[in-house]
This record gives C-alpha cells, sequence and structure tokens, in this order.
C-alpha cells in the first residue's frame, strides 16, 4: 500500500473584509477538514480565522499556531519548525489541510516560513497556494489613491524596523508603500514630511477590520503622534 | 425631484483564473445591470470579460470599451475621455454600472483613468472599487517564489518599455516584478543575467488563462529568443 501524504492549502485570506477572499478560497475552506491559522499570542483570538470563519464547513477542525511577534531569528525558525511538524502530523495521515494567512500568502506572510520548513520535513509534499488581496491593494481601493501608473516604479517597504530602507525609497520617486509602520508611525510620517510627500500621501489602518482608520490628511495625523497599529499601511507618491 | 447618479463599481477581476475573483465583487456582478468591459481591439473579445462572465446576472447588458494598446498620450486620452462619457451615460439614469478590469484596479490599471475623468464628467459621483488579485501574486503562488521577506524591499516595474528602471530595480536588491514584458523578454532577461540572478527568478505567462506557462528554467527561456505575451512576468530575488 501507497501511502499519500495530504495537501496542503496555503490561503491569503485577504486584509480584513470577509468577502474580499477569493471564490477559490471560499470554496476550499468549505470542504476543508483541518485548518491552521497562525496568531500572534495564545491569548488573542487569530485575525485571519475571524475573516475567513464563515466559510469554515461543519465538521472543520480548527488547529491553532501561535507565532508570537519577535525579532529572535533562533526562537522564530524553532516556532515554525514545530508549526510545521503540527501541519506535517495532518498531512501524513493523508489527510489535506489549509492554512490561513493574512493579506496575500507569498508577501511578508508566515507562510513562507511554514512551507520551507515543511518541505524540509516532507519532501514533495503538495502545496496549493491561493493568492490573497494585498493590504494595499484594499488600502488602494478605499482611499482610492492609484499605486502603479504609467511608467512609474512602485516599491513596497516593511516599514517597521527599517527607517534607513524607508528613506531611500522615498528618494527613488515612484510610488511607495510602506506596510507594518506599526509604532514608527511618527518616524515614518517625519521622513515622508521631509521629503516634501505629505500631501501625496494617504494611511490606511485595519482595511476591512474593527477599528478601520482611512486618513487623508497627514498633517493632521502627524501632529497626533499617535503609534499606529501594527495592520497599517502609507501609500505615498514619491514624484517622477 | 433629486436626481441621484448611479455608482460605479470598479471591479478588478484578477490575473485570469475566474475562481480568483473576490466573493465581493462576484457578488456585486450578480446583480448588475449595465458592466463596461476594457478591451484592447474592436474585433477581439475582452479578457475581462472572459474571467468574470460566469458571474454575470440574466439582465445585464454588457458595454465594450475599446482601449488601443498606444504610447499616443493624446489619442488615449481621448479613449478615457470617451470611455468616462458612456459610463457616465448610464450613471446618469441613475442606474449602478460596474467596470471591470484585469489583476488590481489601482494597479497599472486602465481603470485609474477611467475613474479621474469620470470625476471630471460628474464631480461626486461615487465609486466604489473592488481590489483584485494582482498577477503577481498569483505568479508567486504558482511558482511558491516567496515575493517579500523580512525587511526586504520588493519593486515593481512595468517593463514594457522600461530597460533603464530595470537595470536600476535590479542593482537595488530584494525582490524585483518586472510587469508586462511583452517583447523585452530577451533584453531583460539580458539584463538579468548580467546581474547575475538568473537562477533566482521564474516566469510565468498568462496566469491562469489559456496558453499559461511557468517557467523556473531561465536560462533555457533565454537561449529561445522568444517574445513574450503581454500578460507575463518576471520575479527576480536580486540580493539583500
Amino acid at each position: 500500500m501507497v501511502m499519500k501524504y495530504g495537501i496542503l492549502y496555503g490561503i491569503g485570506v485577504g486584509p480584513g473584509d470577509p468577502y474580499l477572499m477569493t471564490v477559490k478560497g471560499a470554496r476550499v475552506l468549505e470542504r476543508c477538514r483541518h485548518v491552521f491559522v497562525p496568531k500572534a499570542r495564545s491569548e488573542n483570538g487569530s485575525i485571519a480565522l475571524a475573516i475567513a470563519g464563515r466559510y469554515l464547513g461543519a465538521g472543520c477542525q480548527v488547529h491553532e499556531l501561535v507565532f508570537p511577534m519577535s525579532d529572535d531569528r533562533g526562537e522564530l525558525s524553532l516556532r515554525w519548525t514545530e508549526a510545521a511538524r503540527s501541519v506535517a502530523g495532518v498531512l501524513g495521515t493523508g489527510e489535506d489541510a489549509c492554512f490561513l494567512t493574512l493579506g496575500d500568502p507569498f508577501l511578508y506572510s508566515t507562510y513562507i516560513y511554514l512551507v520551507r520548513s515543511l518541505r524540509e520535513q516532507l519532501p514533495g509534499v503538495e502545496a496549493i497556494t491561493v493568492p490573497g488581496i494585498t493590504a494595499f491593494s484594499a488600502a488602494a481601493a478605499m482611499a482610492e489613491f492609484p499605486v502603479g501608473e504609467g511608467r512609474e516604479r512602485v516599491v513596497i517597504v516593511p516599514a517597521s524596523d527599517n527607517l534607513d530602507t524607508v528613506g531611500e525609497a522615498l528618494a527613488g520617486g515612484g510610488t511607495v508603500i510602506l506596510m507594518k509602520v506599526g509604532k514608527r508611525l511618527a518616524a515614518v510620517l517625519d521622513l515622508i514630511e521631509k521629503a516634501g510627500f505629505l500631501d501625496r500621501a494617504v494611511y490606511v489602518s485595519r482595511a476591512g477590520l474593527d477599528g478601520q482608520q482611512v486618513a487623508t490628511d497627514l498633517r493632521k495625523l502627524r501632529q497626533e503622534r499617535m503609534e499606529a497599529d501594527y495592520l497599517s499601511i502609507l501609500l505615498v507618491h514619491a514624484g517622477g
């Protein structure tokens, strides 16, 4: 008897609005029996599960995986290995499993590390990835802010711990997308002001989730000197 | 009596696979009575309509808008104005209208120009944009190619007429996404080879459409010296 592994479905649930899931993602979830959901802290709920929950079939078992917000590469690597082991446990029985991820699975997502670690543990396993709406597409739609136009380039920078790269991107022209702004909001707004683009930028936080915020007056936002949610984004037109 | 304009729904239909439409986009289309679809030539069908056709309600009227592939800004501007006038004609009767767009509406899409022109003609008109899966997310999912990882930046460049910008992007590190490669494929592959990244790149053409192609051996692809489809993309890991 040849035992076949189950298939891993990596599903991007989009940035927040449950109806921004893809039809494909919703269909895969409807017949899914095991769904793995990432969350940042064991005592909190999973945002990805809150978004996709309505699509889960009745008999679906939810497995929570805790990925702490950490910069410790060693600890993170350990967590990914453990998470992949849990997923491999289900796939090893021949059953399929879904892994939910916010936004798009291959754009700054834990899914990248999970798949890598899973392939080390189960070489040859089949993984099918269902892309998701990125937070910047949702933010652009809400603020009616063109991201890519004509021949201009678009630069995406995760801004959480990367102020030099943010400055370089703003100096390089085109559209700059600053993701995961979080605690660095004030510093990032200072950089945008210094570059002269404060009137050509928008801020969107928690798009489609509770506490959603869309700000087009960044001078006012800057004066408030607040911290942003981790799920927040700045879109900047940085010139030709 | 106060006459209200209808609402414009700009709907990203994604890169090709009908099931990569969002649930929201599909629902809006189901109850839509007027749908505007862009196409490149009057004698060809609309790709966006082929993707989204299955979601249209029975009584929906399809309006075709021809946007020729042209570099002549004057001609393009005239076409956008005419297209916006057609859309305004429907909205002016108080009925809603949908406009379909490949990929995501605010990422290198005709929708940007259409909305701009429409707002000149009907100031204060309501437009609701439904984001779509970008071609690069679909390509990344097919090739299992991480796009954004850790602190690295991502640069998106429309490659069709932009070889200098392509070279600069490759020199800048992170992940480089080259969209709409088309006729410049051979020249772009030469640049990637020169930068030393030919083994760290993938090519995806017509993702989810007839004639789909996924190539991970770019040395072989380069030897073939072929032209690519307009709807083709290169993803390149350009180093730290």
